[in-house]
């Protein structure tokens, strides 16, 4: 994602009632926070929301966790946010590599949308798709691992299934040419440029190793 | 595929130009069968092989080989075939497990169309895609793997590319819209039906372990 600097972009969505800040604060908590037993599903990269938002309105039975690293990409999205009232989203400021800190055996789903490739090679450690990144998952989930990943990128999309085969993972259901109601802004970019939607989702048979 | 029996099929094919018999006796010597240097491609489970036909026209620097275990499913290909002159294609009728008898360290490429799924788990072991056929198919390859697969089945695509990657392949492309011009009999038949082609594609990096 292109990031335009926003000054105080921290401070500023600091005070919204969607950011849940010291997040770490919530660690194997986060379904007193919503106030209810369901499932919890988070988005690693939300960047300005479409996509969980949407999900979010559309599913009120389930409890959304939007994570984006970056605030100045929050700042727009919180504002709009400010207007209406979703009781089953929240978000945190906070990194991928991070999110042992923050939840550990209270996620249902992570949602992988749209990721920074990394395409180069010495960069793979960084693809949220790479076996460290697997296995902090793992700790997070509450049951089975589950994910749903979708990318434009072939070549993340190609490592990140045998990253997903060679971490033990079952393949659920594979497309190449994804559509989806649940559109992030990448996607709707991607689309309209006549671009193909790749998409993933795993499963793990047997509980997560812990 | 759906098995007509036809009397005495197996003599009828035999006096073909087409159909190498006692196949065994040219292992490692199929170049020289060819009478030249070019690749060798092999399919494995030929049908009634509009593909690799296809493939011999088109391109006459490559040599074909169509693998049927059914002799019944090969009558009509065979009088169809006696018509014209195509150097580049031989036919075997033989069975898949015992391909070791028949190559070694000489094919460059298998292709997998529509091959059964054996969709019971307990009948697992009969795909071709099952871990101690890609152990063959590695015996057989002249240098580094190379199979591309066909499949309207969505459950032995899934089963196959976890396959293909626990054998430690990797994934050279992914497609499950596929559009080909070297269709197969099925292909079409599950085309017209609006059902969409599933295709992966694998490489080794390393020589296989011989």
């Amino acid at each position: 994602m292109r990031l335009k600097k926003i000054k105080n972009a921290g401070e500023i969505i600091k005070s919204s009632k969607y950011i849940v800040n010291e997040c770490q604060n919530y660690k194997g908590r986060w379904k007193k926070l919503f106030k209810n037993n369901n499932p919890i599903e988070l988005e690693i990269g939300m960047g300005k929301g479409n996509f969980i938002i949407k999900k979010a309105i559309d599913n009120p039975n389930i409890n959304y966790i939007g994570l984006e690293k970056y605030s100045s990409v929050l700042v727009s999205t919180i504002k709009k946010l400010e207007l209406v009232d979703i009781n089953n989203l929240k978000i945190i400021n906070f990194y991928a590599e991070g999110i042992k800190e923050v939840f550990e055996n209270e996620i249902s789903k992570i949602y992988l949308n749209f990721s920074d490739p990394w395409p180069k090679k010495r960069h793979a450690k960084r693809r949220l798709t790479y076996e460290s990144f697997l296995s902090i998952y793992d700790y997070v989930f509450e049951k089975e691992a589950n994910i749903e990943m979708k990318t434009d990128n072939d070549e993340l999309f190609l490592y990140s299934i045998e990253s997903f085969v060679n971490h033990g993972y079952k393949l659920k259901d594979i497309n190449t040419n994804r559509l989806d109601e649940y559109n992030t802004e990448y996607e709707l970019k991607f689309k309209s440029k006549g671009k193909n939607i790749n998409y993933v989702s795993i499963y793990s048979k047997t509980e997560n190793n812990k």
